[in-house]
């Protein structure tokens, strides 16, 4: 299932080609190699995709001056080790998402995902209108990295499971791959979670080392043949509603940079904001209808209690934030505010809207002769 | 409330002067003039801000090349005599809504929004990755146009009345302003319709032209004065679940074009398509606070059976495009189809979620200190 806009990258790429070999003299001096590494899997088309495109993107944008190479989880070093590689300098780039790298401080939840919290297009909001890119910065420039939101996966489902999750007493008995601070509530009552590497969850899955997980969502969870792993597959996700990609820069090597060269990276950045977004969009809706048919997976809902239970203990997660230290509730404040602004707005359009389109195709949709 | 990335646009604006100067001669033979006519009027913050962004990314990005001057409505040309220009090559570019150009084909409802339809990051799917671009292409062909997805307002409220809409023969004493194939469905219950250009809706209302209207949602609709002048507000908006603008370009300058300068055209309205939409909805968040606390306005949700009337006669008067022409019912078709193939993901998903955090947040998003 390949979503890649073909003619559009074909017309970059013939772009790319013409004008670099009219100035071949001027851009050969500038020509920059750099190198991207990843926490994904280099067959999750999307996710590695949406790195790749990054990368070519910036290529295309400089004329070739910036050359990006993407090196892939487990090929250059570990999917988590990408923080500690940008800090230091031994990469320029990377992409990934920063909730892996909470060890360093739990505030880095909140620029990737953090339960009952905001979805993409609300992350993209507080980033770029409520102060939230000014904090992020400040939070990763400790770590000498620079970090920009650059894709992501949207609203993920609640996991794969062997049994149905029918009171918050079978929380206890999971021993989940759950990253963030989705994995904090579920270990609130009792339950075993561990942060496994997308690429290794099959195989943490088989040695018994967990009996549930959650990836992303049906795009991606039948890529890595969930369905034919586990049983149920439960929605909607209290943990995870946006889930924001970050695109990681050396600190030095970015202030190296002069504002053309930033202003392409950010661009590049950008673009894969809405691109990816769509394409998960796209990919999910596809990826489920085949579940269903292949497979016969049956997504359940998680019951009402349960989620407001899980609800309930997320909310003082997220709160405990604040304890970190001083920037740590500055985050968490920022954060709340601009949901909380938001909430009144999106219970009377998205979710007033999606309730009442749901309800009536199921009793109109089919009225058209094309159904 | 200027809803503008500052920092990087004076980032961009800084790196354009650098390397202009550096290649002056090569790139002062090479200037374009351009222009752009909107059917937005110049004081709308979002839209006519998502214009001119639009042309000073063009501009950035082919350092200087490529310069487009923006014409907001009624200054070169009226709002909706945009799509004859372009097609004539009067001017280069438009910045407008398809659905306003319905009366040549009322295919290009599909390509803006439709009453039940997709929601704005859904469109860019079916657009990129479900054969709708080509579909617009084909149709824009026909009047010498090429036109992409450049921003839009996501999903829209439902407009504003003298009076509650508590049943459905409520829509027969309406004379409102409304574009695209949700006034086709109104004029089926008795009402009259219009399509008032947005910087004339409230003279129209002063004039008694019309007693009701649908513009975008709080934030424009608090910038126009609707509050003071209208009592009720409905939501949600059945006609328009994700409406997408689209920048308008004449043909044979397109093809003329190097696929460089095409791609830079195209980057530039990529990335408005994710800043457009999260800058509305930050908008509309904050915006609606407002009205409550200023206005008093208190927005009224739609009685389910009146929304589901509605959403009966939208999937007819959608259907009826295919009876258009050959080129209708292919589209008509297909987004029926991409449409179909993502709704159950939806409910499992956004409506999914949304629904609970929505219920949840009432209950515990008090539990924090912050709040």
């Amino acid at each position: 299932m390949p979503h890649t806009s073909i003619s559009r990258r074909a017309a970059l790429g013939a772009a790319a080609a013409a004008p670099a070999a009219l100035a071949a003299p001027l851009y050969a001096q500038g020509v920059r190699q750099m190198r991207m590494v990843t926490s994904w899997p280099a067959d999750l088309a999307i996710l590695s995709g949406s790195a790749q495109r990054t990368a070519d993107t910036i290529g295309e944008l400089s004329d070739g001056r910036l050359q990006v190479e993407v090196f892939p989880a487990g090929t250059l070093m570990g999917a988590f080790d990408v923080h500690d590689a940008v800090g230091a300098g031994d990469v320029e780039f990377y992409h990934s998402a920063d909730y892996y790298f909470q060890g360093k401080h739990r505030g880095f939840n909140f620029f990737t995902s953090v339960p009952l919290g905001l979805m993409m297009t609300e992350i993209h909001g507080w980033l770029r209108f409520g102060g939230g890119q000014e904090l992020w910065e400040e939070l990763s420039g400790r770590y000498n990295v620079r970090t920009i939101a650059c894709g992501g996966t949207g609203v993920q489902m609640g996991g794969w499971f062997n049994n149905a999750i029918e009171s918050i007493d079978d929380i206890a008995d999971l021993k989940m791959r759950i990253p963030g601070l989705g994995a904090a509530v579920l270990r609130e009552l009792g339950a075993e979670t561990v942060v496994t590497p997308g690429g290794q969850i099959v195989e943490a899955l088989f040695n018994g080392d967990i009996n549930a997980l959650e990836w992303v969502g049906p795009n991606d969870d039948l890529a890595f043949g969930f369905p034919k792993l586990l049983s149920t597959y439960i929605f909607p996700g209290f943990q995870e509603p946006g889930t924001v990609s970050g695109l990681g820069m050396n600190l030095d090597m970015w202030n190296g940079l002069d504002a053309r060269d930033q202003a392409i990276i950010q661009t590049a950045a950008d673009i894969e904001n809405s691109q990816s977004c769509s394409d998960y969009y796209a990919g999910n809706g596809k990826a489920l209808s085949q579940m269903l048919m292949e497979y016969g997976t049956e997504p359940t809902r998680i019951p009402d209690d349960v989620f407001d239970q899980l609800a309930d203990i997320a909310y003082r997660v997220r709160g405990s934030v604040a304890e970190e230290d001083e920037l740590g509730a500055r985050i968490n404040e920022s954060f709340l505010n601009y949901q909380r602004g938001l909430m009144e707005w999106n219970s009377e359009s998205f979710a007033a809207y999606f309730a009442r389109r749901d309800a009536a195709e199921a009793v109109f949709g089919s009225g058209q002769d094309d159904f």
